[in-house]
């Protein structure tokens, strides 16, 4: 089964892959290695997923926002890839919560992402992961994903 | 002399590696690099190091908590890799300080798992790092640092 | 023309390659990536540029505080691999932006470094990323960014 059979059979539609809001591009490969920008957390609609957790977002609306960087992580792959079939393994998520000082479920948070890629790619999709809380991000978003991706030969 | 023995002539021992607090795996390997996730600071005993810097909990606490993330890293490299006598090079140390705004001594924290890591591997135990202070970290911890270990061929 | 050449154009004078305000090293090569540590604002007096976005460094501040992390980063390329012609890629930077909570113009303050690798390398200085607001960081510093950077064969 392909990866796209798979995101069928999750009922997964991928985006149209974001543009830069800024000067740099989604993606580079190098050594086998893809690294994928920073990916901010967009709703289905293409509106901006924003707030604080600890704040004005609750844990569930975090987790959600997560895997929508997730689901934008992956259309980048996609376009940058041609097809997700070419990916080796997902060896590494970098998650930022956005925090209130007190809130400190960022694990529960960054799950929205690393779930979706186990269940998309299966054991390729699973990867190392750093999750933080931090002050602020891009646009007021809630979450934002990147990641290192290990490329077919 | 072997990494172990390096280790025992240290007087450290490496605690059972922590399985990760959420859905992804502690390490993965890729094209000679391995990636670690971020290891929070637990004490010896197994209980978690929290607070934030400048606020609760002061600097020498800081840098053991991150000495700390650092033997959890040695742990979690070995798992991976069998025996730390495989490691090539501490490639780079990515390190997050729970922190007050006022507090600015992030590079003083993160020394406590830099140095470790130099105490360990010499040469090939200098590293590149960030040190950066975030607004909070997973279950209140002090101090997460992940890694990139180049493995030997 | 040489990088050397295109710095001249540019009128960019490469400053001493900061030493590390800790126990790490500026650089590490592996497997064709060059892991550059987090590099601090520095101004070109020397002196560090310090102060919070949103509170009392203002945007072109921001900027341009980031666009000397970024000629930091070149300053430490060129020490490590010789010559910035050895540069293949660049092919990650990770900015750190010491941000008020209300602050979201991360990106455009990033951009100071992002600009500056287009204008020097051309396309190879386009580059992946990601961009966040943080809590506090070394020194006091408004703009901290570590980068990756694939060498030539």
């Amino acid at each position: 089964m392909s990866i796209d059979q798979r995101l069928a059979e999750l009922g997964i539609t991928l985006p149209e892959p974001s543009a830069p809001v800024a000067a740099y591009v989604p993606a580079v490969e190098a050594n086998g290695l893809l690294h994928i920008s920073g990916q901010i957390s967009f709703a289905e609609d293409g509106s901006l997923i924003k707030g604080r957790l600890g704040e004005d977002v609750d844990l569930d609306a975090g987790i959600a926002a997560a895997r929508r960087c997730g689901v934008m992580l992956l259309a980048q792959i996609k376009a940058a890839l041609g097809s997700l079939d070419r990916v080796e393994r997902i060896v590494k998520l970098g998650v930022f919560v956005s925090s209130a000082p007190q809130f400190t479920d960022q694990p529960k948070v960054a799950n929205g992402a690393s779930e979706l890629m186990q269940d998309v790619f299966g054991e390729p999709g699973r990867h190392a992961r750093s999750a933080v809380g931090v002050a602020a991000l891009p646009l007021g978003v809630s979450v934002e994903v990147d990641a290192i991706v290990a490329v077919k030969a």
